[in-house]
């Protein structure tokens, strides 16, 4: 028996959630179900790519990820389960929520999945509650041993997996360009794209004054002289730094304050950002 | 040993909802305990009630839920188990919080507790956590198997239980009408109390354009034509669509906008919603 | 095998608690994880102080409490392990993190962590995240019984923890003063750090009239008189009323209101209480 996690963006203020967790429940009272978050902002795919890396690699081989932002259901979009990498599956409509696992952890295997057999009884007729009818049911029962990966339906190429458009981060002589990805939300950090293997080829060792410049598509919004630390302490409180977060990219932050709101920064393809060396 | 569900108003910022989970953990650590929500609004009788239903149907026979909204705690509100008719027990002040169970599922039998032997021991000088030192303990006590129903206390009419004013939905030859009873509150959709089968009975089909008007004790806030659609997906983002809801009764929602914020509309007795075929 | 509790400020929009409960889940399968909160204000520890003696005493002993509020982490701040007078272990940064458990509950003994053999394997060049490499990872060994509280690091002095500044509460012969320590977020209740025994040696009855003062540093903000009740359904809805928290604290209330947000109370050592009989 494997753990089976669930994402949504439904929130977790009515019964949506628990309905999904009784249809775990009644598939196989043992089976464990733990959370990655339900609070994805509606509809917003990107986010949920980029929380399941977050959280991925922290489960063993064999767990069994069930995601449900799905702006398409009862739309044609495939429902699928990808086996990664590193031997997770994902349950999740095909809509580009696996970007990032494509991307960064890889997939090795893509099925999609048959309703006509992998579809809790009795629900035919509901068309708005595929987290429930197909995806909770059917990683349950994936998750219990009940059925195995060939059972979910037909194979298909996992090159054809749907990915959202992604800027892939450059580096130049003087220079590494990335995009900001997505917030640290709580702390209102910045964590960007580009690799920490990317950043450390500039010859920047910690303690170094990097210079970090911040664009959206009309203007500059940050261009300043800050540390490259390993970790908040490092600087004062209220202090900007460079570091390397939790997925070994690149981050940045203020000491105790949030770097997003001082500086109104967003997230997405349009924010860039380039890190380089302090000239003067 | 069946399973234990709770749902309250405290919300998790503090340590309430863990204060209930350690004293079902003391009762029985084997026990699997499980939310449905602590995000209730403060007081919310009517929304609590709402969530179960949205919940219930999906646990097996024998799961017990404890559901703890209780403007009256220390009041003289009778604290009760109820049976329903699927067999699942729900722990809670009978203040309200079972009106939709016992309309749309029913109530086959309830007991009131009695806490001179269902009460945590060494509780009682505490007279405002009924939720951790009676409604918890007693449901972790009926779940894990050391009292059965019986052993709750002394039997009464299901028909005694209080029930919230609710008002019915009702036909007539060319509209069918109801109340928007609550929100799916993170997509802004309007939840009804109109069936569908009610709603069938116009004759409308899948694809039909129907006209709907939305108002308060004050003024019509809504009319126009939509879409009767199987799932959100079968209209463009950001047109309106009527469709069976998760609970199998009418709703009402914008692809991917939030109807209920784009004409502030609210939930409740006072807020009407008709259907009826578009006459020109 | 003994249960594991998580407290963090991350909140529960990414992906950083589920990397938690992966890491513990990994350590081993079968441990039950349970969360007390997450939604700790960013670097607030007097909350997550004050939020673990609210839960910690109803889990048995042995429960194992991973507490990850850490505005120093990277910083020469020191990881313990506390194991409590009534038996419970809590792993946290000393930073302040147990000031009330330590007041209240009694810490017996104290060791640090010692990271050379309790830290997660591969985690050694992650500076950012020691909740999941280090608090999660060794609360999980630990609750697991894979090792034992002296296999955690060397013994420290439990006087040695690190407390955050606390004002006591004072007895006179006309009235009771303390502090406002934390608000009933939901509910908007004053709690304060006035233990009954202190309250009653005034010889209040229940259904006694009592004056109660609030001020900060700057103003009275409150002074008034209300009804020491049992609980709230003692009062008129919208009356406000004294009362002994769940905590055996002194507590202030508006029945089905919130006091906070009416008075714009706030918490902290700054903001004084003080109750005495009413004299006219």
């Amino acid at each position: 028996m494997n753990p089976l996690i669930f994402q949504t963006d439904f929130g977790v203020q009515d019964g949506a959630v628990s309905a999904m967790y009784g249809v775990a429940y009644t598939v196989c009272p043992g089976l464990r179900v733990f959370d990655l978050t339900h609070e994805i902002e509606p509809y917003d795919i990107w986010d949920a790519s980029y929380r399941l890396i977050q959280a991925v690699a922290y489960w063993p081989e064999g767990t069994v990820f069930v995601s449900v932002v799905d702006p398409g259901v009862g739309s044609t979009r495939r429902s699928i389960v990808a086996k990664t990498q590193s031997g997770q599956y994902i349950v999740t409509p095909d809509n580009g929520t696996l970007t990032h696992i494509k991307r960064r952890v890889g997939i090795t295997a893509a099925r999609i999945i048959d309703e006509t057999v992998n579809r809790r009884s009795g629900s035919e007729e509901s068309y708005t509650f595929h987290g429930r009818d197909v995806y909770a049911y059917t990683g349950a029962r994936l998750a219990a041993g009940i059925i195995d990966f060939s059972q979910v339906g037909p194979e298909v190429e996992p090159d054809s997996i749907v990915e959202l458009p992604v800027v892939a981060p450059t580096l130049s002589e003087d220079r590494v360009c990335g995009t900001v990805d997505v917030l640290d939300v709580r702390f209102g950090s910045l964590w960007t794209n580009i690799p920490k293997e990317m950043f450390k080829k500039l010859g920047f060792k910690v303690g170094d004054r990097v210079e970090v410049t911040i664009e959206n598509d009309t203007r500059v919004l940050y261009r300043n002289v800050m540390t490259y630390a390993h970790s908040f302490a490092e600087v004062r409180v209220g202090e900007p730094l460079v570091y390397i977060n939790s997925l070994d990219c690149m981050a940045v932050a203020i000491n105790q304050g949030s770097f997003a709101r001082a500086y109104n920064i967003g997230t997405g393809n349009s924010w860039k950002i380039s890190i380089s060396p302090v000239r003067w």
